[in-house]
């Protein structure tokens, strides 16, 4: 129907997390609708993203050989909190609550693919725990499926590190009422009871 | 919080239609994390859009001087029917129903905003009906407030041209039940009855 250029863009589009080929519809005759100088702009905003590293510590997306969050001195070196994305470490930041470093585990696993442990950092992980300064590691997982069996993959990869590995808390969020809260929530919360 | 590369291709990315700040930052770690030869394949795609050119009858996008619809043979050229944009040229294509040609306003006009004339194609739109070939034109916008003040406008700037005007028909769409339909669905079904 479109010109094949444009059924392309609309086929990689369609890759984008949470796209599916309408809005990618929509995207492709954004871009097309375009000028050719704004064009220009998102692909070299796109293109810049090749000088952009990891962390050689926690993985996280930096300009240099250390991120800004490991290379800051202030904060406290022995405790090691494990996320799933840099998303998640972002959240965890702007709660100005949390002053030691990060890992990130780069996705979660599944306990019924086994290659999924390909692609997260496992092997990383015990690596950097094994380091004589890391004391405690948070592990930080989404409270989901793919979250719980990655916290338990993380837990195993830690059993020889010799350190205490803690998880979040679980509970009520705030502003929540227990009349809606669900059973697996109330079971926490009264587990979790402080 | 991100590397400046991030936060700019965020913004960037939170320009396209329906995207905030938040699904943007997932877009943009999805490129991050490409590979450097998937992240080329984007760019390339975004990129070929500028062998793309606007069919100079319809202004649909082609590769050609003349769009595959226009120029071919076996359409009447004596109709032609007016849409907003693109891809509801594609949605009424789908029907197989139609068998004239298309004008594309590349666009909606609000009253209250004069300036919008300008980013619609009034101008091309009266010369294109003034030509002896076109006897009719539908004017197939959409059913809201833009949708329905543009068709105003087009009624207008026809109204020299000398070529009978008519609407897309209004009423319950297939599979709609009477108990759910609004008043204004229902009012025009009763008005619209044939």
């Amino acid at each position: 129907m479109y010109p094949p250029e444009i059924e392309k863009l609309i086929n990689t589009l369609s890759r984008f997390p949470t796209v599916g080929p309408r809005t990618a519809t929509r995207f492709a005759f954004y871009l097309l609708n375009l000028s050719d100088k704004e064009r220009e702009n998102v692909i070299e905003a796109i293109s810049a993203l090749s000088n952009i590293s990891m962390c050689s510590l926690c993985y996280r997306s930096t300009e240099k050989e250390v991120c800004s969050i490991c290379s800051d001195e202030r904060r406290d070196k022995s405790t090691l909190c494990v996320v799933e994305q840099e998303t998640d470490l972002t959240s965890i930041e702007k709660t100005k609550f949390y002053g030691g470093l990060y890992f990130i585990m780069g996705g979660t696993v599944s306990p019924l693919r086994k290659k999924d442990f390909d692609n997260v950092r496992g092997k990383e992980l015990k690596e950097r725990a094994s380091q004589e300064e890391v004391k405690e590691v948070i592990i930080a997982t989404n409270q989901n499926t793919e979250g719980e069996s990655t916290a338990l993959y993380i837990e195993r990869v830690l059993k020889s590190c010799g350190v205490k590995v803690s998880r979040l808390g679980r509970g009520l969020p705030t502003g929540g009422e227990l009349e809606y809260a669900d059973e697996e929530t109330l079971k926490s919360a009264l587990k979790g009871r402080s």
